[in-house]
């Protein structure tokens, strides 16, 4: 007999390959993997809420699994802690009911972008911000924040990668899961001392999109594009309307609801 | 004809060997030295205001260094910056009289101590704190602090080096060089949200000499000790008598005085 668990996470995506288990390469999952078999003996698949890609950070990411080891749910955190590097911190475990599944259950998501503006960055934040200390109109990225903001089909922000897409990200109506169509409730840029910063909250997220979405606000600091610029790359459904990818150190997973 | 540079440092110590050069290892001298060379062909070895040891991080270290290159110096720290990894970073360049020496010529410096108090460590703050989420009577490290201040001779908490410790720190008057006397000009613990933060100023510190008093000072909190026991071990004048050198990662240097 099983117990199903909810995991809440927190890591330094900096020096592994992304979420998933890759033979060779070290990655979040395949950490949380040995770390569970070493406390319980069980071979597991953690499943979290979405994969983040290399280099991306968690605030708090959650993942479910179910364990056959009779540990009390109150020692299973810092049992886990005391053999998962201190790049991996497991937050909070609950015991959930058996249909809890991080990713199929998740109704929202917020991410967060952090751009680094001082001239110099120092050395404590630079795998965690991009730095980027060349000149922006900071005001005509905020203005046009809210653009994305709704129900749209977000293709011209998805990775060009359409398993990856289905797997990587979710809703909870089955077929919005086959779709590009996501809905984004806040999209907010914002200055917070030295860090230009990017709020998204949405219904799920595909893949790289965050990061495009960062990347194409960044064109409209440097003025290459304008806000009904944004609105026709939107529209236009097509991965080569948009901005390069944002680089992976400033993006954080800030939260998932259930 | 050479110009004498002073160059103010930030640098996360958590991936380097220590300040000093050394065979087949990474330093921060080391890359500095080979970020000068790479940039103006100049085989130099700067001198800091003082070694950092291995894993040991600079809010601000001083170093100096006479170049022979016609690089302006409002290009020199960029110059550097584009060059040195994200874990060094050169603040500021200033052209210097030739009598100018990092470690000889400063007048005081302060360092902190960072000890991480809550439950589990955030990933990000892992290599700049201690994490002791153990009890202490941290009242008892505050009212205690201001013991060591003031001039003592600080051979109860200076590493057995002799050697080293005649290099690793100065004093205006040579004939204080070759001794252990220091003078604190301030001792101070204090809480900062989940932190627990010493900032010890003076004239000079020996080899392990912050980290000596951080794991002393420890040892009042766990109530191990007392402050008259604190008087007795300043008074003994012998390594043994106080506490194990505590972790490097929780010690930065924050600024020196010329």
């Amino acid at each position: 007999l099983s117990r199903n668990f909810k995991l809440t996470l927190a890591y330094d995506g900096y020096d592994f390959a992304e979420w998933q288990v890759q033979p060779d390469r070290p990655t979040i999952q395949g950490t949380l993997v040995s770390a569970i078999e070493h406390l319980t003996g069980e071979k597991t698949l953690p499943q979290a809420s979405g994969r983040t890609d290399a280099g991306v950070h968690a605030l708090r990411q959650v993942a479910s699994v179910a364990l056959k080891s009779p540990i009390p749910t109150a020692s299973l955190g810092k049992a886990l802690n005391d053999i998962l590097p201190f790049a991996i911190r497991v937050l909070k475990v609950e015991e959930v009911p058996k249909d809890f599944h991080a990713r199929k259950s998740a109704r929202a998501k917020t991410y967060r972008y952090r751009i680094y503006r001082g001239e110099i960055c120092p050395p404590w934040l630079a795998r965690y911000v991009y730095h980027h200390p060349y000149p922006l109109d900071e005001e005509a990225m905020m203005a046009s924040a809210g653009i994305v903001a709704g129900e749209h089909d977000f293709t011209s922000f998805a990775a060009v990668d359409p398993e990856r897409n289905k797997d990587a990200e979710h809703n909870k109506e089955e077929d919005v899961k086959f779709s590009n169509v996501r809905t984004i409730y806040s999209s907010v840029w914002k200055r917070d001392g030295d860090e230009l910063i990017y709020t998204v909250r949405g219904n799920g997220f595909l893949h790289h999109m965050v990061r495009n979405l960062a990347g194409t606000f960044l064109l409209i600091g440097k003025r290459s594009l304008d806000a009904p610029g944004l609105k026709r790359i939107l529209e236009a459904l097509n991965r080569s309307a948009a901005a390069a990818t944002a680089p992976a150190s400033g993006l954080f997973l800030v939260s998932v609801e259930y």
